[in-house]
């Protein structure tokens, strides 16, 4: 007997008759033999709605009561789902985060698994039931709390239940049936991945695929638990994530796919003192602002005037804050002017193939030429290549690219409105 | 300093706007230099919207997830409230019936509360903050499950809150700004009651007044803890219900109010044999089958048959089920048949002044029959009349032996729209 844990993100679980479906879906699971283990999101809107009536009734809401607020959701939805299942026949509980055992840091809004002590979840199944627990909450081992684990919360609830209890596989059910080699709205024969190691797909999702967080994936390689990430609306397998590009047959494609990313904005700082120690003063305030950068560049300085420009992205989210602070010191630092440019896009290409051919970069490079796009930054990994271009040119460089490494496929893609989490 | 528990209805929590009302006047008497406890029923319609959903996913959905279902709107409405007082400069924290230490049986969506322990909310309260708490809710003994405590379930959590933080006060924030002689609605002239001893107020509550549920007042005179009943949308002062009729000085009024009610329907059984253990019998099976009856009349028998006529009240609600039970025991008990009217409607006097007054029950039928409403069944306690009449005569009747015993008064009640719980 396999033990399954399975997540249903918000639009699968988003009306009664879609909960009935997944209803189905989960006893059909059990009675194939396996023991099942189910985390659902809050339905559909739940969340927006929520925060919206939060800044109704305050402007900026402490964290501590939107994280009780907001777990609410994922309780309802999953109250739903076990009463739908015993409608069905078969026996289920449904539980929330805390009684699940998910212990985390005390940051509410952006909370951390510290630990997932599943007693109660695994003496339910002993006693035969199918297990629903709230996704995207748990209690904070210090405060015992409520806390939220932030966005792509759910899937990592579900890969650390699924850690802690030794499960055979997480299946991730979205609106889309796997990994493909490209997003199949702007590349038509992009191939379906049945499987992905660990690394490329922790590459993928930090160069914005958006099927999967970066931070399940990072719980799932660090535990080893396999993730099958499969289509809410049809039987066909998905696309598993496991096992580490060293694995992968020399047979095997060399290059994976490429990701895009819409999410990010360009801060540039000119006349910049051209002195130590400047460049770290003006990373130090983002950084304590919490804001995360990606990509970094600084010109050479070509002048006598001994300045420089600083570059770098962000989250167009924390764009505001980030200039907000720069220009807090630009007396102090004595650079000339923060320039903010929210219309850039960055396309990837992943494989763990990459490191032994040499020629990838020319041939990016020279595809993205063809195609007639610029580039602004260019960034790598071992088994990555990124750059920053303008947003216009974004569709046009992913289809190159895809074209250029021959990464085309001739089976259709299965892709449903919505967005699955 | 005192220590305050306060309890807000839904209909005071039904909006964003009516929340943060609600959070002023908590944080008033905060400034008064009071500890405050709070707690909220779930916004408004949310109860009810909850139960819809369940019965689409579920035609008799298990209790245990109902509880885990509808707990979440305690907890929302809880949140926002706190999340109200912080945006008027006011430290809060809220916390689930569970994490406030509310310990109950493990009867499903009729729990009973064993014990408090409220451990998290004194701490909190000594480090200044006000406490929510989410209502209706507690957390099984013996399972740990969610479970609710049915109607009226909020302010039997308050007063439990009160008993257990030896609260100066629980103030019960309602849509009338407390009890009068008779419903204001259909007695103009009722009068306002500034107290009620806890025996009157049981009696009234057992007689159909809806201000107050029973369990609350039960809870509330076993430890003692005084109940301020008053309006959400006023400064007036309510009705306190506190101490004993034995302390109510001579000179106070022998009669306290009318109570009505118009939620009970007659069952009765026809051509019972009159044999010892039949009664018994019938009211065994309508006890099995969990339902309450109130009051009881068995005719006397009168015809050399050996055959007598059984009638008994209980819950609207409950006929069918019992009225089923019933004509499942037609041939093995021998009666004629099962006769069933829910244009019934009770009218009650309460006073503790009417044991030493032997003549109330005359003037109370004499009163009905001037009216002229006619008398199905009569019970009587110590200090309560009560009659089961024709419901198109509770108006009437009401009026008739409210004017009968001099109860109105010259203030004008004041009285709002909506139910309050």
């Amino acid at each position: 007997m396999a033990l399954v844990v399975q997540k249903y993100g918000g639009s699968s679980v988003q009306s009664a008759d879609r909960i009935k479906r997944v209803a189905e879906r989960i006893v059909e699971t059990r009675k194939a033999g396996n023991d099942v283990v189910v985390v659902c999101s809050a339905m559909g809107d739940t969340t927006d709605e929520l925060l919206e009536l939060a800044k109704q009734v305050s402007p900026s809401p402490p964290e501590r009561e939107l994280d009780m607020l907001l777990t609410a959701g994922e309780r309802m939805s999953n109250a739903l789902v076990a009463m739908a299942i015993h409608s069905l026949g078969a026996e289920a509980l449904s539980f929330s985060g805390s009684q699940a055992g998910v212990i985390t840091t005390g940051a509410h809004q952006k909370a951390r698994i510290i630990d997932v002590t599943p007693g109660r979840v695994r003496q339910a199944l002993d006693e035969g039931y199918i297990v629903l627990v709230a996704g995207f909450q748990g209690v904070a081992q210090d405060t015992r709390d409520i806390t939220t684990l932030g966005r792509g919360g759910s899937d990592t609830t579900a890969v650390a239940l699924a850690a802690a209890l030794k499960a055979d596989v997480c299946e991730i059910y979205t609106d889309v049936d796997g990994v493909y080699s490209a997003d199949p709205r702007i590349v038509p024969d992009a191939r379906h991945l049945s499987m992905v190691p660990y690394e490329e797909m922790l590459e993928l999702a930090a160069s914005g695929a958006k099927v999967l967080m970066l931070r399940c994936v990072e719980y799932a390689r660090r535990y080893g638990v396999p993730v099958h990430v499969r289509s809410s609306y049809s039987k066909k397998p998905g696309t598993i994530v496991t096992g580490s590009v060293e694995d992968l047959s020399v047979e095997q494609a060399m290059i994976t796919g490429v990701a895009h990313d819409r999410s990010e904005a360009k801060v540039t700082v000119t006349g910049v003192p051209d002195n130590p120690g400047v460049a770290g003063r003006i990373f130090r305030v983002v950084a304590d602002a919490e804001i995360d950068i990606d990509m970094v560049l600084q010109n050479v300085s070509g002048t006598v005037s001994g300045r420089t420009d600083i570059t770098f992205t962000l989250s167009k989210t924390n764009g505001p804050t980030a200039v907000a602070e720069l220009e807090r010191i630009k007396d102090e630092v004595g650079f000339d002017q923060v320039l903010y440019d929210d219309h850039v896009g960055k396309v990837s290409l992943v494989g763990a193939g990459m490191r032994s051919h040499p020629g990838v970069t020319a041939s990016f490079c020279e595809a993205l030429a063809t195609a007639g796009v610029n580039i602004e930054i260019i960034n790598t990994s071992e088994i990555r290549i990124s750059v920053l271009i303008r947003d216009d040119d974004l569709d046009v460089a992913v289809r190159a690219i895809h074209d250029a490494f021959g990464l085309g496929g001739d089976e259709e893609a299965v892709v449903y409105a919505g967005t699955g989490r």
